[in-house]
């Protein structure tokens, strides 16, 4: 399973629509090229601590950066949040919540819960694929880990 | 003191040829008309909390950004973090560690204390521009506050 030794971006969305074009921007602009996606919170906290069926799965380092949206099946995005930024070995992973709520309460929450970033996703299309970019060159390339 | 009233960037910056640089790729770009340099983890927690020189201003909100240098005098960037991610009310302001340190703990640590980036001054002249003019556009124009 080598395709999971170095996840470089981690993106939580049970959005297929915006699976695909956050991949598409993402390739277009090669900016990564190993990006695991899983369609809910269990099953991206299941990959983070290799239980269910990523127990088996060797993953030699963490993701550089996790995609978050909120609203997600099972187990929400801030809940998902919570249990990374409080944990010591995992809270120093950048995690972007990426999200359709412009609520208030759900950006705060998210800053309280230790969020490193908060965007809005663009409605339009080519604004959201700049917007992948951006994202992109910004936490893969400009930040340090 | 109007200049006060909105602070779009705090730049807690001692070294003067990275404060003249930084200002100058902002402006140049468009990317912020207030911003406010102080020299030193003091005031950086006085500007926050109002308190000596800045005691009498009238600041309506948080600086939308604080770009916090680690290596200050007086009181270090790292310990200016920990007090504004341990503070319920601060701990929502972006913190992005800008800093010549490429020391494993001291990123290691800006992490632990809830920094939410961590970018490394890049050395060359149009390499700085072009990362402050990365670092305003993603947090001022698309990250949601």
């Amino acid at each position: 399973m080598n395709a999971f030794n170095e996840v470089e971006i981690l993106l939580v969305e049970d959005n297929t629509e915006d699976v695909e074009m956050t991949l598409r921007a993402l390739k277009k602009n090669r900016i990564a090229n190993n990006i695991l996606v899983v369609p809910d919170g269990v099953e991206a906290l299941d990959f983070l601590y290799k239980r269910g069926k990523f127990s088996n799965i060797e993953v030699t380092s963490h993701p550089r950066i996790i995609l978050l949206d909120i609203k997600l099946p099972r187990l929400d995005g801030k809940e998902v949040l919570r249990v990374i930024k409080t944990d010591p070995d995992k809270k120093t992973i950048p995690v972007i919540m990426l999200t359709s709520s412009k609520e208030e309460r759900d950006i705060a929450e998210s800053y309280q819960y230790g969020a490193n970033s908060y965007i809005v996703k663009p409605v339009q299309f080519d604004k959201f694929t700049e917007a992948i970019r951006e994202i992109g060159l910004y936490w893969l390339l400009l930040n340090q880990q």
